[in-house]
């Protein structure tokens, strides 16, 4: 089986989120870095890409160059991942859609409802895959989760209680270290500072296990550090298109939580928890039952579960194989072979769509906004 | 040390809460059950009191008798506890206070706002104890709770989130059972359900460990089992008079949780966290620092947890004996003695000013409004 | 229903013991202390006696006055309590009984196998009760285990693992203080340290649970801190009469363990786990499927752990209540109503002859040597 | 940075263990898969390999003649894994290193304790890295844990207490599965059952964590399910060079216990616990004070702990990134730049000295032997 050719833009020396996609594109083999603009220093991203075994000719000064050398090679790269700062993610997305490549973009997606909608358009025109890197929806216990609705063993679902909230950002006597200090800054960070940075993960599973979509919310944001302009507390309540009820906690400033994304899913017949920090159980009651522990590995469960994971029952599998399993289904998908479920660009546009509801909705205290975009309305 | 003179309305064979007040009012040796009325069936009533040991004469078939045979004694009773149906609190407590009896009510104190005022104003003039059972602050790790807030080890409290949700009336089959169906019935739970019952004790408990009170609020209720007129699932966004945002999420279909009461404090210098199925400890996490397992019983607490632990480190100790802590605290008051913070009758009016508060939120789309009472607004 | 008549030795002003035992003997109504000699300081526990509420005559300066004030009354004690220093248990243990009191002595009841053998035989022909403390055992959620086993559900039990093992006497700096001291001192604890102070509790967990005996064994001792003349370190492995095999670890220099007892159960269709630091839920793993979280209060409990629970699903109950069991069942026993498997001087006697078999093969580099007492070899 | 050229003999399609070495090698981008026998069904193997990206000339059908291919090439191999099984590690390992590769050899190492000696002297003799994949040491925390001993943090280790125990071989219904039965037949795994399948591994920690190696031992195995020739259950107490006491409980008969591998270690001045499922945290309590738990990635870690993880706090990592980094300090010392402590020869030596020492006390009832391999006694 050959290795798919894969191009990054971004995620150069001392990024975080590189050695994520690269550790995700090689885990499982079936992605070779062979392109690459991973750095604003053109100088620095060339020679980067070169000690990471990309060619000369392919290791690029900014993602303009890329797309003029590599549009015209005959031996295509296969797959494209946006891994730069946000506000740019739109523009190079949309280029590299239009000339025909698949990609794989870092949230957000997009910094307005706009442009997410010229993303879905593009992505639909071009026939290319568009994936949004919601990466915890390729745990195979949240893969099972949804399986588990999708499967009716739990009934219609009345409730998910969301939460993404961690204390990173908490110290005040740090507020203004660069580090933190964009995320709260609309020049930087757009309309909202907590609630897209880490609440729209938590909105994109809300949806991806419930099988439905948000339809209407009513937020209250809260700066609980004054001198940040945007939110570092969220708490979102939503309705699904079906009916469910949903309560979204984000949090930046939630001193002691290091990871506190998890999620819970209530039913009529049944009831289940997930945790970000111990992705490979889920805790599943039955109504009426007791609790059961479920291990990913285990006997019995989906495919999609089974597929994604890689080694035996309890022995752990984390966050970077989570994106490796991102990687694993673009292969598959790219191949035409059967894929999983990869978050899309209709999924961007829709988490763009809440965080400027939400933003709307804290403005005028709380009152019930519709969550979609445009394009998705009746 | 002579025991105190104990009468109990309500609370009779079969009940749950009866039990829990013996136990606690026992536990310590305290209080010596001296006069009941505790059955609607008079004769019942009478015979359960005296295989407790109460005397005949002290045995009563109703609680106007009781009110009348104890008025008059010499050998008057010490307290009162107010055991019965929500819906008849309000007469019962007001009645022994204005007798000049020192009473406990369970919660909730009264239906209406304006009862609970009345029973304010007649505690205050009265000069007699009115307390409410909002054990849960009894808990020595609670209690520890709000000395790390009010010593300032945490600096000012930002952030507050509490849930209290479980999952026993997520059974949509058993709703119609008459030991669940009247929490949603307005003809007997009043204006709220869920939030209500369960709700306020962590409202008290958010008041409680910050030290300031509830001024706003917004709601959002839903009744996820539709044949309910009262909500099952309510979430409360909420402003303290200090500026604390707080969250608070109550369900009873949150199918899986057991007993689902938890809450995290969030301040300038550090976090803490608490969950009543594990009442025990506290994990607190200095800004920047490791999170630390605080242990009842371990050195260097705070005099008033440490006076509320009856066994050493790491033994366990649970919820009758946070009822019973209520008692050691009432014992202390009236004997005159150093005692700690009693749930008071200010506290179970706000808590009734609160729940109308978030029902009329949750009517009008979570539009915020003022939580106090009438006679605690500026 | 009259309340039993009580007496308690020890356990006077400051020690940790009586407030456990004046709790577990009020929590539920079922006895009232009415004699009392509480401290080797007669004028002490006279006064702390009255202040209790015990009559003047019937507080005394010693076991032996009181003793002799007691036999003659017509108003007799239904049970005494004897939780004074380890070393005098044994002979106020066999004068109580030989003068026909029922006893519930504190643990270790004897110190030496010839002294339980003695007590055992008295026992049988007093016709009274002998019980011993082994409050552990009184949990809802251990009958529940025990039950489990009798009924069958994990097949023939295969293997016991227990530990109890804490940190507190692990600070060297601290081992010459007289409260922890004394505990590795043969003049006062005998021949073992830690395996007699709290492994003891584990092995009859061990058998309680199982329904087994232990037959044979093989010790490894450690004085981790090398001033200490007893072990502050112990593994013991064993077997029952019916072949099961069994793992006992405990220490007191395990910084970090808090009240690390817990228990597995091991059979040939199922294993259980329960820990003392959360009694109330039973972690049970049926082969070949998943581990279920059980719960104290859940519905389809055996009627051993309904009776002894006292407080709904998810509230805890405590270590205090789980000696309030051995008091309720103590009553029951009493009144000739029906009582459950209460700890026995044959419990206390099998306890001691483990602790001398454990001691003989430490120093006989772990020599397997019959466990059981001679009484109760074939 | 070129990547090194790899070879992989063993883990062909359908095993388990080739995925988490491809993996390992993979990950991080050091190794290239540049040869392979990977089955003993010679056309499978060549076919595989190539499917993985090996060019036909070295996709060998077996393991002779990948050496005859390799040995006479320019672009030799940098490293060759041997993931065949058990009994063949010794002759393959041995056969590659003394034609001059680099090794990593599946666990165990030898079936003996004369052919690990041959193999410690033929890997010191060649100069070769000889490495053994006990990867459970590469996690992060656990190379946390030896710094905090080697710095000093806790004092002198008193006391280690290591589980290795699941339940994956309970049911004895499937006790002749030919996937299970294999392990407790001497023909096929040699002297020992679970304790050289996993409680080497746990053996091994124990020194590592440590910074000692194990002097002597006593064990006490059994088999439950009585149709077992070799041990399904075993506990080994031990003694350290320097003084420090050693328990050791595995089984795979622990019904519930998915991959029940912890480790605690007590020292005089604190305590430490580490558990394989939850692998990116370690419970550290200094003497006297609070536990404190430890985050893989938070601030002040030691530069081997910050070294080997990939991903920000609180984003888990798992088992495979425990493999791979044993390949990350294999690129690193094959590259001549500094390594972290790889699991050596003499390390597979010292466990095969452990299982035959514990096999001969097993059957002399717990005598206490030397578990030192001759070379290494004094």
């Amino acid at each position: 089986m050959n290795k798919l050719k894969w191009g990054l833009i971004g995620g150069g020396e001392g990024s975080q989120i590189g050695p994520a996609h690269r550790l995700g594109a090689h885990a499982d083999g079936h992605f070779a870095l062979t392109a690459g603009a991973l750095d604003v220093d053109a100088a620095k991203g060339k020679a980067y890409a070169q000690s990471l075994g990309v060619s000369p000719d392919r290791a690029y000064g900014n993602w303009q160059e890329m797309l003029e050398g590599e549009r015209a090679r005959e031996d295509r790269l296969d797959l494209v991942t946006v891994a730069t700062p946000n506000s740019t993610h739109f523009e190079i997305t949309k280029t590299f859609l239009e000339a025909g490549f698949n990609v794989l973009c870092e949230k957000p997606m997009t910094m307005t409802v706009e442009e997410g909608e010229e993303i879905v358009k593009i992505s639909e025109d071009s026939g290319k895959i568009c994936a949004v890197n919601y990466c915890y929806s390729a745990y195979p216990m949240v893969r099972e989760m949804r399986h588990i609705v999708s499967s009716g063993q739990i009934g219609k679902v009345r409730l998910v209680v969301a939460n993404f909230s961690h204390g990173h950002h908490g110290d005040a006597t740090d507020a203004d270290n660069p580090r933190v200090r964009w995320r709260y800054d609309p020049e930087m960070a757009g309309v909202s500072g907590q609630f897209a940075d880490c609440g729209i993960h938590a909105l994109h599973m809300a949806s991806f296990i419930a099988g439905d979509e948000v339809r209407s919310l009513s937020a209250d944001f809260a700066s609980t550090i004054p001198s940040r302009e945007l939110e570092d507390d969220a708490m979102v309540n939503f309705r699904m298109e079906g009916g469910t009820v949903g309560r979204l906690w984000s949090s930046s400033v939630a001193i002691g939580r290091q990871h506190g994304f998890d999620i819970q899913v209530f039913g009529e017949t049944g009831g289940m928890r997930w945790a970000s920090e111990q992705p490979n159980q889920v805790y599943f009651t039955p109504v009426g039952g007791r609790t059961q522990i479920m291990e990913k590995g285990e006997a019995g469960l989906s495919s999609e579960a089974a597929r994604l994971s890689r080694v035996a029952i309890a022995h752990p599998e984390g966050f970077p194989l989570a994106v490796a399993n991102i990687y694993v289904d673009l292969a598959a998908a790219i191949r035409g072979e059967p894929a999983g479920t990869l978050p899309s660009a209709a999924d961007g546009l829709r988490s763009m769509a809440a965080v400027y509801a939400a933003v709307a909705s804290a403005k005028q205290n709380g009152k019930w906004l519709d969550a979609r975009p445009p394009m998705f309305q009746d």
